[in-house]
């Protein structure tokens, strides 16, 4: 395996998989084993497996993974022998890059890709999905899409006999964390923005949470892979939630309702908008979770939430994709 | 495949079936054939396969499927060619028979087993699952916990390199409807169960349901099935509803929490017990849904909700157990 992108969540797949590998291989018969991993600028490289402990103190330490690189990753692949790329560079909702590159790259020499990068998912799902296709390869997403719940494996292999009519949920943690802050301490929004950014949980720049960038990304991700549309960020309606008052928040709350950022993907299209949720249905939770509902011709509707974001819960998601691989093709024999 | 009880939910399997199958024939290669569908007296059997909806249609004009049995089933069985065997006669805690002894006989002959019922699993779970083991067959019942949500499947299929720390959720939806009500409407207990019971949401007797009989059931099958524990129904602590009055319910709104009936499995033990949830927790959801939190050594927690009871519901969670058994070995060239 080649770990690319070695920030909060490479580290925390290194992490996992020094954690579980010892569990994965009493399991599955195989362990993982990392024969490279990039950071932005270095590498580093063994073929008989780099210790992930030791990348990450070196990481700390250091504050890079060992040479500096000469030329760009993509060119640097043919000569590792690798199954499967674990893309984890920053999202880049212009135009993906440089993990569009990466994963066109990886999937180009039949290797299978893991991501949490939601920018070349947002913008190019269908080439991409047709070039694994084509090299009869996985390229598994879990993580760029509410973090450690499991949305996506959940519809396409558990609810693989039911219609999935529409998805709707709260895809961004931020927002969320914003509206329930505004509800139960009546503070304006101005407010819960503020304390939001001194804890950590929105950025300097919140544009991309509050105006419902990221929540846009995810829901197109959601349209492309489990509604099989073919759509990109470009095509979502979008609405955030800046223009949502404290007044319109206790009018809702009056009417026994709170206020949601709500995505969603149904026959009519897909959007991002606040919108009104009964209090008691399953959408109106609070605090920075991340949830989906399918409705669906069977099982009606089924609901399911978890940790949006953080090192150790995106890393779950990604040590689940790699280990659907391990399990559908036995990939650790070449790293 | 042989169907065993034809209620409410077996009707709801042969109709999904009818509805389900060009889609899985075209999707896995084979389709699922009927040989044989019994119900409390009588039998309908081809060994070339029945169509569905005339069961169905059979069974509401007649009250009946077929011929009078004149043996018990688990006698008639062995003249059968069949797979897999779908038990779905009524929950029986007392000695979950007539399930138990279908169970037992179709695993000894080395048949698959998939069930609704309750019963066999929350009495005698290590023994029908050392019998399936040592058979070398699957023995499925993601119906008898949460109807079709899909919490077994997503805990031991999806989440496989978590650790599972504990798992609490809401396993009644009858007991959640009437907590639900007395919250919203400020109605009494005795008020809120009189109109479920109005409402065919509870029981003539609602024993099963709000002293947390069928709660205690279903947190003894994921403790037995998730966890790793060997316990049955009656090692569960046990307390319900009928205990809780409307102030108590009033005065925990005043803190913004609200009242929920909990089964937990964890390190302490396994209970099911009335609790605080505060308002905006995933657990404070409303109306009859189960709702299940599994807490993690990396996701932290993930949680599912869906419908818990239902015809199509409940067919649901048996239609994709069988899906995976025919994924795993190719069911149904025998039926």
């Amino acid at each position: 395996m080649v770990l690319v992108g070695f920030g909060t969540v490479g580290q925390g797949v290194a992490e996992s998989i020094a954690r579980k590998n010892a569990m994965i291989k009493a399991r599955f018969g195989e362990d993982i084993r990392i024969v490279a991993a990039f950071d932005s600028r270095t590498l580093a490289s063994n073929k008989n497996g780099l210790d992930p402990m030791v990348l990450i103190s070196r990481k700390i330490e250091k504050g890079k993974l060992g040479k500096t690189r000469t030329v760009e990753i993509r060119e640097m692949l043919p000569s590792i022998d690798y199954d499967v790329m674990v893309e984890m560079t920053p999202t880049n909702i212009n135009d993906g890059e440089p993990g569009l590159g990466h994963i066109k790259a990886a999937l180009s020499q039949g290797r299978h890709v893991v991501t949490s990068n939601k920018g070349p998912l947002a913008l190019k799902f269908r080439e991409i999905s047709k070039l694994a296709k084509k090299s009869g390869v996985s390229l598994r997403f879990e993580a760029s899409v509410g973090g450690a719940t499991p949305v996506i494996n959940l519809t396409t292999e558990l609810l693989v006999c039911e219609k999935i009519c529409s998805i709707r949920g709260i895809l961004n943690g931020t927002s969320n964390y914003i509206l329930d802050r505004m509800e139960s301490e009546s503070m304006e929004f101005e407010a819960a923005l503020k304390e939001a950014q001194q804890m950590g949980i929105a950025e300097a720049d919140p544009s991309y949470d509050i105006d419902g960038i990221d929540s846009a990304c995810k829901v197109a991700i959601l349209a492309n892979a489990i509604m099989k549309k073919d759509v990109t960020v470009h095509d979502v309606e979008r609405a955030g939630i800046r223009g949502i008052t404290l007044d319109a928040i206790n009018l809702a709350l009056q009417e026994n309702k709170v206020v949601r950022l709500i995505g969603e993907v149904s026959e009519r299209g897909v959007e991002v908008s606040p919108r009104l949720i009964p209090r008691g249905h399953p959408l109106g939770i609070g605090g920075t979770r991340n949830i989906f509902q399918m409705i669906t011709d069977l099982a009606g509707e089924v609901t399911v939430a978890g940790r949006g974001a953080g090192r150790l819960e995106t890393a779950s998601a990604i040590i689940s994709d790699l280990v659907a691989i391990l399990k559908e093709d036995g990939l650790a024999k070449k790293g």
